[in-house]
């Protein structure tokens, strides 16, 4: 199981911010995302909306306190963030493990967070995006597998072409 | 040189999904960032105060006629959207050229676009968002060299930790 938690997540600021997180999450692999922050049911139904039409049995869960949840799961833990260590130095040995609870900060990460996870990993040390942060994490753990995941259930579907666009819809 | 044009940027939607587009066209080694729609100060003033803070000689612009620019271009232009040809199956062509324009659309990216492109690029054929396709992008293209980059001039660095935070400024 790869589960993502995403932490302290603002209707004002992240809407789209957490939804692309989401998205991303599900698009590279990864089976479940919680959310901790504000409860966003219009979060909810975009990720639900798109696992719908695009398959998966992709979940999103918000949770009130997400320390608990750290200190319940039997997962490996890693924080993605800029203080880490090097993810090209690290992906190798966490590649060994199968179940893994990726935590993806908002704002001001509690320095709690870093004590309890197994691996504080940083992609690049540059200010980016957590967007990117888990979708370049996703894809050096999943050996860039996950680029060709076919999902259960769509109701549409992509054909790749050379020039426009190709989609066929099922019902 | 690597830019990058962002289409149909809109202050009200998307303020933080372009500077994370932008963010993450740093950070992953391009060298200049163009944008359409919306002319927007603020967002210029965050990505330009990032690259004072954290170094190198990353440019953003704003332009009025992306297709000008396209169609003036010398570079290799690539339309990233997840209707086009897979990027696992493309990239070793692509990593032959020096000079890039990579076109990330807004909602609706006209036809012309496809037609003007050299290459249409999905990274997936699943939605997810423009920033996690750009930094995949950019991360096969650059081979994953891209994440150990230094910046000239930074007025911060970080210094990877197992645990907890290490950042040494410079005056």
């Amino acid at each position: 199981m790869i589960e993502i938690l995403r932490l302290s997540h603002r209707i004002r600021r992240d809407p789209r911010i957490s939804t692309h997180v989401a998205l991303v999450a599900r698009a590279f692999g990864a089976d479940k995302i919680y959310y901790s922050g504000d409860h966003d049911l219009a979060l909810e139904d975009s990720v639900n909306k798109i696992v719908k039409q695009w398959g998966s049995n992709f979940q999103i869960e918000y949770i009130k306190d997400p320390i608990k949840l750290i200190k319940s799961t039997k997962s490996k833990i890693i924080n993605l963030t800029m203080y880490g260590l090097p993810l090209e130095n690290e992906i190798s040995k966490i590649k060994k493990f199968k179940d893994l609870l990726i935590i993806i900060g908002g704002e001001k990460v509690p320095i709690e967070i870093y004590k309890l996870s197994d691996y504080n990993i940083s992609v690049t040390q540059q200010p980016h995006s957590e967007v990117s942060s888990l979708a370049i994490f996703l894809h050096e753990f999943f050996k860039g597998e996950e680029l060709k995941l076919e999902f259960k259930n769509p109701k549409v579907k992509i054909t790749p072409q050379i020039s426009g666009k190709k989609t066929t819809t099922f019902i």
